[in-house]
């Protein structure tokens, strides 16, 4: 073994102690009654970030709060750096969710930080850590909350939007939780952008590609965009199950039934073509309080979430779920009722970053690989604000979004290894 | 106007009045946020027969309780008859219900007994008003549930249904209400059926056929049998709404939707073929705890309730169930699991009480008309306890389980003039 070898080696083994104490630690303290639960712009949120603050400050980091109450992490060596390399990732996770969604991103981050320290100063570009907030659209509906608010790209309406379980506003919570609103309302970033000079983002994949293909890491082309309605309502008319002959009825459910199987068709038809989509309706349900087996609903809500790569494709489906609504409601005598679209443009990572990306691939020994993203990140936003944005994905078995994600430790070193490479002063 | 034509008119003021006092205090007793809800084997039932007992007692009826806490209604003079025809019907409702399904067959029930009295006595054959709790499927889940503990009919399993709300078992409502267990337990009539002459139930028309017709009521044939679930899980695999591409998908959303639209589909075929069926789901829904637009559940819950006049077709219907769900669980990689079967065959009433209550409805100055019950009602359990039964409907807008319910008095009262005639001793 050489001396490079054994450095590297040694590294390897105090990255994966690092990061198995920090998930292992986070995950006990976020734990639900299945995976772990950290709601956007909750105190669990910002106990998470005041356990990785306590973290960083030991491993001799600088740490603070931007006006979004976001953690920041960075080598005392780089307070001087007039520009950085935001390396960011979000802590909150869905409801009952998986431990490495959004969180592996920050703990890679900061695995950077101390491998430089370790290794001594001056060989990482100025970089800071972002752990951001409200990233999951579970909790109010509205994704990438904290990146946008960030930025300055909350839209009021989203502002508006309530809390899935106890009802407040975001800009409640947001209030709550100390953020510098006026700012945020007014649209105004809530830091210097011109001095970002790339935002860089390791995620896990949330899908099944890498494990089918039985590569550790990928570099991301770009995000998918999306159409989403959190309830749409179909409205039908109540009576009696047995009494009420088929010519009479209003169905509510079976009218959601029959517009979900015409979505899935086109689904199926527009992948012949060779476009790329995504849909799924994740929340449906009739009315509880009303419950009654022998009663047709008057009303059903379902959400719907559209995803494609192409604005194209997104637009094409946009066109076609209102003209099988129109349909639906003419053969079947109900009446959707739209709640307000929440979208996202796709968005292209900076190409130039990920053919430097590729670059620190093959410099760790791995075989450059580039794929899309299925789901959305706040990468997205960075790029949309003009911010050179990329993505690092590691694989993951069982998705994401529920207990079950299960990434390798040996995985998210190879990964955190892209990164660094990237990162690396190599003047 | 003759002095017959004026006991009429006199007799139908009366009626209407007292119809209408019962109606609107059991409304106001029983309201909720939208109509009315009267649980199964609660209190508000129990306080419901309370109310129709002072209201009995203040017109010099006969009350008395049954084993299993109905309320039973008579004229003194029939104390001392053998054998006595019942008029029975139920007083609960499904929640946020309408006021008539259930409680106008009580109504038109003491009404008789009233008229019987204002008339002057031996008039009527003997009979008893048989005011019944738990008709309604909506609180446990199985249907008919004080007729079925009347006759000794209720399963054991039945008895071990969860309420939809409180989750206590439906032996522990019924201990509660003071109702013989033991004897329900063990399936033992509480009452002596071999003194039931005949059963006889008024009941609002649950469908539109009178209104459609402009018939203000009928004789009904025979009742649709039903096969339920209230709770089939479809189980498949959570993962990211972005990120999981289709190939990879178990999502039970739309495998649900799948399953519907192919037994809507079917459900047009037979009737084509103009066999009977109605189809049902009433209740469906993701798991509230796990919502999130972006997660691909992992899985859904629907009840099923098909009915038919055709045991034939209920059987053929199940086979298609079946062979539907394997279908769809082989094409989307989900699996049905099936709660247990909830069903009751068809029943047809007694043949010569249909053509008594027909030449009734003839004496009465109605043109006779005889029709199927969609609903099920008490009255298939009396006849299938092998007790001669029939019934009446009457007309009735927008269908019943909700609560815009609509029955007028005087069509009210022109189906009570049916049961009364049929019930005057005319030796």
């Amino acid at each position: 073994m050489s001396a490079v070898e054994r450095i590297v080696a040694k590294d390897d083994s105090d990255d994966i102690g690092i990061a198995r104490h920090l998930f292992e630690e986070i995950a006990a303290r976020t734990a639900d009654i299945e995976g772990v639960s950290r709601p956007a712009f909750s105190d669990i949120e910002t106990q998470t970030l005041q356990f990785l603050e306590a973290f960083a400050r030991k491993q001799g980091l600088d740490v603070w709060y931007d006006a979004g109450r976001n953690a920041n992490f960075r080598l005392p060596e780089h307070r001087a750096a007039d520009r950085f390399i935001i390396v960011g990732s979000h802590v909150d996770s869905v409801p009952f969710g998986g431990n490495f969604d959004g969180l592996a991103g920050i703990v890679a981050g900061l695995i950077c930080l101390t491998r430089a320290r370790r290794r001594g100063a001056g060989t990482l570009r100025p970089v800071h850590v972002l752990a951001l907030r409200g990233e999951e659209s579970a909790w109010f509906g509205p994704c990438y909350i904290g990146s946008k608010a960030l930025t300055g790209r909350l839209a009021p309406a989203e502002l508006e939007a309530r809390h899935k379980r106890d009802g407040r506003t975001l800009d409640d919570h947001m209030s709550d939780a100390g953020i510098a609103m006026e700012d945020v309302r007014a649209g105004r970033p809530l830091i210097d952008l011109s001095k970002i000079e790339t935002y860089l983002e390791l995620h896990i994949e949330q899908g099944p590609l890498l494990i089918g293909k039985q590569i550790p890491a990928a570099v991301v082309s770009g995000i998918r965009g999306n159409i989403r309605h959190r309830a749409i309502r179909c409205v039908g008319e109540a009576g009696h199950s047995g009494a009420v002959p088929r010519a009479f009825r209003r169905d509510p459910v079976l009218a959601m039934a029959d517009l979900l199987s015409r979505l899935d068709e086109s689904w199926s038809t527009i992948l012949g073509k060779g476009d790329d989509l995504v849909l799924t309706s994740g929340i449906v349900g009739t009315d509880p309080e009303k419950h009654a087996m022998s009663r047709i609903p008057d009303t059903v809500t379902f959400s719907l979430d559209i995803r494609s790569q192409s604005a194209a494709t997104l637009d094409e489906m946009r066109a076609l779920l209102d003209r099988e609504m129109r349909q639906v409601e003419r053969e079947r005598k109900v009446r959707f009722e739209m709640d307000e679209e929440l979208c996202s443009r796709p968005a292209q990572c900076d190409a130039a970053l990920v053919a430097q990306l590729q670059a620190a691939m093959q410099r760790a020994g791995q075989k450059p690989f580039v794929m899309a993203s299925g789901g959305g990140h706040d990468a997205a936003v960075f790029a949309s604000a003009g911010v050179p944005s990329a993505m690092v994905f590691v694989r993951n078995r069982n998705g994401s979004h529920n207990p079950r994600e299960a990434m390798d430790l040996s995985d998210f070193v190879a990964a955190t290894d892209i990164l660094y490479g990237f990162l690396e002063d190599r003047r």
